[in-house]
């Protein structure tokens, strides 16, 4: 995949996180540097536990300031075109949520096989870049982190991590790969919020 | 201590603490990828933290895959066997967490010593290894993390750290310190839920 | 600024922190230890995500026990000073924190600028600094973190540290830029606690 390309996808997934975090923190009525801590935290801290886990310090925000800008620039659009008084349907905070996380499991996958070999290590890191900022969000909120309730959250995450870097063991060219993968984690979730699917749960009583 | 020995006690703690994961996602009715994520957490978050802080990245199962594998087969062995419809008595988890605790402040303390000289630090590496995974674990469940309440918790990790460095400072062998501190901290902790044991609490008011 | 007095500040704050650890630490009727653990994380644990996340690994206290100790002795003093039965105002705590707030956000502005240039990124490092620590204490504690709540928190950070990196851009001495961001920090978050103060809140319906 032409690193470019990567960038710009990243890019794109940061901006729709701190959407999400702009959002929740609309509902939970923070102030508005509040609120750009709650972006940030949404959109940049999966890829910073991700980075500091692998090593790879300064973690990436630090050596490129433009994902930084992103999350402000965001931050500022989504107040003056959200703030009219129109009803946000219920589905736009996790449809955002959903691409944002796609598109980061992908990034996560990618940045960590520049760094090591394992693919196994490579689907984590997806997950923990996908799911870790949107934790991150949901703890400091103190709502039940998306990825605990029974709806498909975690699976969607590790099958798109799967099918990419499956994708790439089979030698298709990585941005087929990646968009395979994106396209997997994003329908499976998708899908999970429009028809409220959930693995059967585990029913352990003690 | 043999590192060979040393690693065994590593993956053991490793299960230990995955089958503790495992079985509190199955009271909050997870389904089966989020159980392991919350297995994965509780196995190796306290280490991740510990290796993210002394700077030893990539962190240690990134490098060694083979406790990523333990927490995966345990997932797996754990829901076969636990399955069956008879009910877990209620001391199970705790004395699951009691075990791992034990080992993984033991673990904490040998590895922290390989990579600086300070004994206060190794202790407090023992604790975080010991508790970190438990504590990410209840925050993610949004349990009241078991090192706030009022039964004997850290104190145990903090004696048996101590107990540990104490050993090798008089230069008793390391196995011996490994398995005083180890028994050290689970005696009290054991001893801690059996008969509802407590410090005597602060009762500062403000 | 000379690195002495740097280091005094710092230790002052992480003395700070600890006592509002340990007050917290008692309104929860925690045991010694676990009190130990509150205060440690409320007082490093900011500057351990700068520090992680900036790569200056291992982190600092690990460099410097003297921060450990300086926590230790605290909560030794503050439990034989405060244990005496008088009612504590309501302010002791959310003042302590303030100061402690303050000077932690011109640390973590000044280390950052001495591992690299981004005065945007050390803002951000002097954020984190500050809130980190008290962020990670009221998740364990199950508040609401102070960050979230509606009276002007990070927005105080954000000030000061924009004034401190100001000062330095203008060539003003570093100990005055310091004692500038301090002070606009402290000046704006005891002003917020003393009247009350809140932005506008965003009101986004969804």
């Amino acid at each position: 995949m032409h690193i470019s390309l990567l960038y710009i996808f990243d890019l794109f997934g940061t901006a729709i996180f701190a959407i999400s975090g702009v959002l929740l923190a609309g509902r939970l009525k923070m102030d508005p540097f509040g609120m750009v801590v709650l972006a940030s935290v949404t959109a940049i801290g999966g890829g910073s536990i991700r980075d500091m886990m692998l090593g790879s310090t300064p973690v990436f925000w630090i050596i490129d300031n433009n994902y930084l800008w992103v999350v402000f620039v965001t931050c500022l659009f989504t107040l003056l075109l959200v703030r009219r008084p129109r009803k946000l349907s219920w589905y736009v905070l996790p449809v955002c949520d959903a691409i944002g996380l796609a598109v980061f499991v992908g990034i996560g996958v990618e940045k960590s096989l520049l760094l090591q070999d394992s693919m196994l290590v490579a689907v984590i890191m997806g997950v923990i870049t996908g799911c870790g900022g949107g934790i991150i969000r949901d703890i400091l909120a103190r709502e039940i982190p998306m990825v605990l309730r029974s709806e498909i959250y975690a699976t969607a995450c590790i099958a798109g991590g799967i099918i990419h870097t499956l994708s790439l063991y089979f030698d298709l060219p990585s941005q087929v790969s990646f968009l395979l993968g994106v396209t997997t984690t994003l329908t499976i979730r998708l899908a999970a919020i429009r028809w409220h699917l959930a693995l059967p749960t585990l029913s352990l009583k003690h």
